[in-house]
């Protein structure tokens, strides 16, 4: 998986059916040391993501394996990050972004 | 997903049976600020994409799942955007780009 | 798909059992601009596409939904391109090749 | 499969609920002479691996294959790497990093 | 497919349990010139490949369609290379390199 921040929304009325109800957002692929990279994903939603979150994205046949398999999705947002830890050091903590 | 411009058509009459009738779109991948990437994708279309107009492309596995899904397909054209907001402003409107 | 021309073949004598019968041509893939770009595929031919052609290249498991799916197969060739068209320009033409 | 390094860890509450129980692990992929890439997984771990220690991931639907096959992972750690041989001279033993 | 040199071996005896048995190879990923390219892989070989052999390497779900297809493998080497012909001249002869 990739981590990425929630950056913004793409909203699509003429699409596949079986794509109705599906929330998309806009990610930002980050780096290990947390910095934006030059890559971001559309992805569906399923946990409820908020703008500057940081997300974990599933990417490829994986991203169909919740809710109906058969729909064209290539990539999905599966948890809301806590804590991302780089060798023993907190690198990242939901919680002390809203100090 | 990716979000693409369509910039063009790829016909192909000598080719896999299972694929008479698809039509073809070349498409050019923007990036989240719009801007062209160096990458394209020649991909189905099922939602009658035109000229110019703004899509959501899905890849691999994914591609395969409308339709039959035992075609070779690997990046389908699943929805023509309205919307793209990126930091709560508006990148693309699909209603812009006709004023 | 990409679009990618074919260059050569690759021979292998000692491989998996269920690959025997199988062509493999080596292809240079072609950016939007029909220029090469610094990739190739090696993929199975089921069209019969000649040196030099353009090709429409299928990649990932798409390459295992023709003939037996049991192949450990990621690149097929599933057709033989007659026009590229891009904004409304013919950039490819195969019979214009043959002038 | 690629040789990775274990350099943190990814906790996330709010998550699909098949990843309860899954432990993330931060990799960060090394070249063949095992100096670090500039690109990193996050990655399921089955087998125990600690941190600093080298580890083979496999990604795609490959990372499903084990457990119940349709949590939306993408990369998995596979094994816990002993050594690593290139042109016949070891590059990489376990047991010498704790000499 | 991709055209790969074998360039060492990895060993992992803490793994997988389905992966037992299983031989891995460090390949290097070689340019349509037959030159190395920066990237390698870890492919299970199936076909018994030698050192500096040049071999054919699938990827993605199209590695695990021999033997058990539930192994956690996403690249496998399916052939021995007897030549690569590009431009109808032979860049690599497998009965050369042994004159």
């Amino acid at each position: 998986m990739q981590i990425a921040k929630v950056r913004g929304t793409v909203v699509s009325t003429h699409k596949e059916p079986s794509l109705r109800g599906v929330k998309f957002l806009l990610l930002q692929l980050l780096d290990e040391e947390g910095q934006p990279l030059p890559q971001y994903e559309v992805a569906a939603d399923i946990v409820g993501a908020g703008m500057d979150e940081w997300v974990l994205v599933s990417r490829g046949s994986a991203a169909r394996q919740v809710g109906e398999n058969t729909r064209p999705i290539d990539a999905m947002v599966v948890g809301i990050i806590d804590t991302v830890s780089v060798d023993n050091q907190v690198l990242y903590g939901k919680k002390d972004q809203y100090r």
